[in-house]
């Protein structure tokens, strides 16, 4: 997608550990206007699609998700980062490692809100190895519910996850892929 | 505001420790339709201001902050927690007391995304004690920016963080004010 392709060749920054900052515009401060042109894209996208859920993980999802579930007409899910490994049985549970800080966090959501016959869009601003989209797909399935694809903002297509998660059969859209990046030089897919 | 009293009358639970639970609309689960209304009545009460930005802090304002951003034509930014005490001097840094998790969060806002010209407004899903709220009107100061006041879901009225805030000349306005609670009963102001 052209305009988010630009944003972050315009305002994006490549920090040490392979790490692409979108803080500007997605991340810490947010361009609504923005995010309603991406939740426009991922409606046109999964316009086939009946999607009864969007899924995303707190934090940086949550907006995007917001956005694009007014397009949806849906409720929004994020899962929890939670402190406590030891749940009651209330919970879907998974494990998701952190790329960008070094950590495993357990992830939750409640029972109540993912059910069998949710056919759920995941949404997340995004996929570099894969590991916290693996973990909401864990979640959906643990439910018995359907993930209908993956919605996702940036995807470093150089890191393993995009693919190992497509081969899996899983739908997924990134709206800007990036191909390589290097201080100065963010090439796209 | 009678449509989220009647959505917190719904669905909110009373839990221990004077917790009101609104997982199920406003802070697991998030229902779209009533964010939307929500803003329209935040861009309603504060239709009389400014705003450049509006700020609140991960992860449960997030999604309201931004479908408020919506009707207010102006980016949201939001305050992160942070595990790091010793940050570079490119962050203005608070410490937030939390109610709910009893422990104290580092809050964070990078610099570049508040300046001396910025008439903010604060979001936020509760208002209880205020540390919250508080720590976030700390980071605008520090910004020397302005704020224009404080849109807030769900207002506990029977604990003192409202009065203090108000007392201090911080215009608050809280679309749900509960005056009272218990198992089975919630009354508002």
């Amino acid at each position: 997608m052209q305009l988010l392709e630009d944003h972050i060749r315009r305002e994006g920054k490549v920090a040490a550990g392979n790490v692409l900052r979108v803080d500007g515009f997605l991340n810490h401060q947010i361009d609504v206007v923005l995010l309603t042109k991406l939740a426009e894209e991922f409606h046109a996208r999964f316009s086939g699609e009946k999607v009864d859920k969007i899924l995303t993980i707190e934090a940086s999802g949550i907006g995007m998700a917001c956005v694009a579930a007014q397009y949806f007409h849906c409720p929004v899910v994020f899962a929890k980062k939670s402190k406590t490994r030891n749940l009651s049985g209330e919970f879907y549970t998974t494990q998701v490692a952190s790329f960008t800080h070094g950590i495993v966090n357990h992830v939750i959501v409640a029972k109540p809100y993912l059910n069998p016959e949710d056919r759920v869009l995941i949404i997340d601003d995004f996929l570099a190895n894969g590991a916290a989209l693996e973990g909401l797909i864990d979640l959906v399935q643990q439910a018995g519910a359907t993930v209908v694809g993956a919605g996702i903002a940036v995807e470093k297509a150089f890191q393993p996850g995009g693919e190992r998660i497509r081969a899996k059969g899983v739908r997924v859209e990134s709206l800007a892929r990036v191909k390589e990046m290097h201080e100065g030089e963010i090439v796209f897919c």
